[in-house]
């Protein structure tokens, strides 16, 4: 297997599932791969499905926030959706806060928040 | 980490991204996950992407049409989309032809066929 997360793409929405606990050089390959796809293709929204982490650290925290910004400044939002309520309770056990990341709760609440940000006048393409 | 493939919901369709070569328990499990969620959520579409798969042998495909088998008894049809050309040109070469295994090119190839299959009547919800 290689150390990439594949990233899915559906109309103007890029879709990553994290399935593996990430280590430090798949983190940098992520940031790189969603950084190009999103300029390659245009797209406005990057929806991060973390269903299947059952630990959700300060890594994790900082990588999905750092990826976040990267979008931003390409012009596209990050929603991260699937968060387990083990996850949630410990994050804020833990006192974090995900500052700067967006969060629904599955896949199609991340759709419709990404197409409510956009706006009436964005028509899905 | 579970030994769970996460499975995600668009619509009626469902989405798997296969990224860890599978085991004997995790295509057990995926069956067991996929066809709850097909009954459960009456999905008329599953999308099982493997663009993270660099081999995709005779285990592999024997348990894409098993799960393809399932849910279409089940209702919902099967489009598996993703393969690197790499992994094209083994199964030729090895003569696997994947029967009964429906293909596209990318995901969104992949909801294209499913929209066409389903008839001008069946409007996506």
């Amino acid at each position: 297997m290689t150390d990439r997360v594949p990233v899915l793409a559906i109309g103007d929405v890029l879709l990553v599932s994290i399935q593996t606990d990430l280590e430090d050089q798949m983190v940098l390959n992520l940031q790189e791969d969603l950084s190009d796809r999103v300029t390659s293709t245009g797209a406005r929204g990057v929806i991060i499905d973390i269903s299947a982490l059952e630990i959700v650290d300060s890594f994790v925290g900082r990588m999905l926030a750092t990826v976040a910004s990267i979008c931003s400044l390409l012009g596209a939002r990050t929603v991260v959706v699937g968060m387990r309520p083990a996850v949630a309770m410990t994050l804020v056990e833990l006192g974090l806060s995900l500052d700067g990341v967006h969060t629904a709760l599955n896949l199609e609440q991340g759709i419709v928040y990404l197409r409510r940000a956009w706006g009436p006048s964005s028509a899905p393409r």
